[in-house]
């Protein structure tokens, strides 16, 4: 649990800038926020708050599902955006290079490995790709168990090199079935409402797509979110649960992308309440289902811009206004520094 | 008008990039319409969209109306925060540096005029402040047109040394009030939905606002929109709509704050309707009449954070957005160029 105790001394701090109290809206909780992060274990509340090496970790995986017909692309296709990635050609990388955020590629387990000597590249492949949950657990318990240590290794990786503000992003075809099923497994809604259209699909794969999450679902009664994870859960999925934990354990901020990445930081939270208190919420996606994890987590996004891509594209463009939450909070001149007599 | 025919050709070109069709929400509307814009005239649809120089002016004014107590400030706060503007003190400050926006200050009439050699301050006054609208009309008709075309030359003038994104910010104690009158006597909707809290005033203070404005908004029955910004407006408002005119007839994008900078935009429109097809919506502004606003002028703005503040903030907030939506096309992959076989 983060210690509260400095949280008036920064309040006191943003109502004295010069502005009405509270006219800069979410991004005053946003500072708020990032101030009592950088306020742990000092005598007094931070004056400044310092960002450093935003990072990008965009973890892929492929999914059994996918040979059902549910999404609008085959599992190679996975391996041609990680490729995309790598070379710069990505909504990601667009939105990293105008944001300066550095970027990083996870295979946790496509179907087909790439070969590159980019930096930017890990690989820390847990399989091929998981199985097909409609028929079987898409992975072991073991499997979960060293995602989830990879997951954190990366993300203490990043953190040991300084970076200070973390997002995560995903590619996997597949993967919002995967989501799909592990939300409701987990909060008890219905498939239907947990189920979206992914990046477009036609009412015959969407009513197919129900099916096939409500037969993964159904093995999943009283199981623990590990249980779940293991019975319908992603590589790609289960990394970033690890990676949410370790950002929570070294106390470092995460800029939380759309729906995909919401279920993991959901799963993260129910592993570790706390590590809620590290997330930045980016934006609502599109797709159905998030809204019902926003809700699940309590969190109101930055942003809403009908994006329903995935990649990490929200927590991306997010950036700007986490940086200017920063600056107003770091050098925003007070009532009395600036002479004003309200 | 600006012209269609290259309307297909960009679209194409959104379409092409490794991405699901739509899935980039309102960035691809934003790629669109600046793509568009940047077309007119030429043999075939750009290929790239060049940004130069976003430019912010605000524009201050004050406001006869103050004198009844319906801010939470004196119009002698317009003057302390225009010297806060030119010190680099204020929230539009902060967000202009960390989006590398260049600032001007414009006082088209505030109560007491600055001493400075800022190269930020322009000063282009058309009177110490505007008549208190509730007993007599705000300025002349004379001074409205003189408004307009020093409102022209401000943005004629920056556009001339190369900046092709403008953004309009505001200050003035008591504007809210005239914005009010403004929206209700152009568009008949009742003063109570028109008027708001302003930057948080009592609801004494909202009763009493609501009674001044619909003494203003009283004179303006049949009126033109000329008639009703001599009757109830503010020069800074009035020099935002030459602005506005300005940006429109040079085809240059303005991305559009809230309430204030959009009750300007909304009487541009009025005069020349044609304006309208440059105008980017920044974000939606908690104060109420904003909405309707943005219905009357058929707007879905970027952000909503729950500002409420003026001076351009959410307009420079935006600017990011805009950014990433010109680098997605111009430098984002294709299907074709990225070997993705969907």
């Amino acid at each position: 649990m983060l210690e509260q105790h400095h949280s008036s001394a920064i309040q006191h701090r943003i109502d004295q800038k010069t502005k009405p109290l509270g006219a800069l809206g979410q991004l005053e909780s946003v500072a708020h926020q990032l101030a009592l992060i950088q306020s742990q274990g000092k005598a007094e509340a931070v004056q400044e708050i310092v960002l450093n090496k935003p990072t990008m970790l965009v973890f892929a995986g492929d999914h059994g599902i996918a040979d059902e017909g549910v999404s609008i692309a085959p599992s190679a296709v996975t391996q041609q955006m990680v490729l995309n990635f790598l070379h710069g050609g990505a909504a990601v990388n667009c939105f990293c290079r105008v944001n300066d955020i550095e970027l990083k590629v996870i295979d946790c387990g496509i179907l087909l490995p790439v070969e590159t000597d980019s930096t930017a590249f890990i690989s820390q492949r847990i399989g091929p790709r998981t199985n097909n949950f409609a028929q079987m657990a898409a992975m072991t318990q073991e499997q979960v168990s060293a995602g989830i240590e990879l997951g954190k290794k990366v993300a203490n990786d990043c953190i040991d090199t300084g970076c200070n503000l973390l997002m995560f992003g995903e590619m996997g075809i597949g993967n919002t079935s995967s989501a799909a099923a592990i939300l409701s497994a987990l909060t008890g809604h219905p498939v239907e409402e947990c189920v979206g259209l992914g990046t477009g699909i036609t009412s015959q794969q969407y009513a197919k797509k129900c099916e096939l999450v409500k037969a993964g679902v159904a093995r999943c009664q009283g199981a623990t979110a590990y249980d779940v994870l293991a019975e319908v859960g992603g590589y790609e999925i289960v990394q970033t649960v690890g990676a949410f934990l370790a950002a929570g354990e070294r106390n470092i901020p995460v800029l939380v992308d759309g729906f995909i990445i919401s279920i993991a930081a959901y799963v993260a939270t129910l592993i570790q309440p706390e590590c809620r208190e590290q997330m930045i919420f980016a934006h609502r996606s599109e797709e159905s289902g998030h809204k019902l994890l926003l809700q699940a987590l309590a969190a109101e996004p930055l942003l809403d811009l009908g994006l329903r891509l995935g990649e990490g594209t929200g927590a991306a463009l997010a950036v700007p206004l986490v940086k200017a939450a920063v600056e107003f909070y770091n050098r925003m001149a007070s009532f009395e520094s600036a002479g004003v007599t309200v």
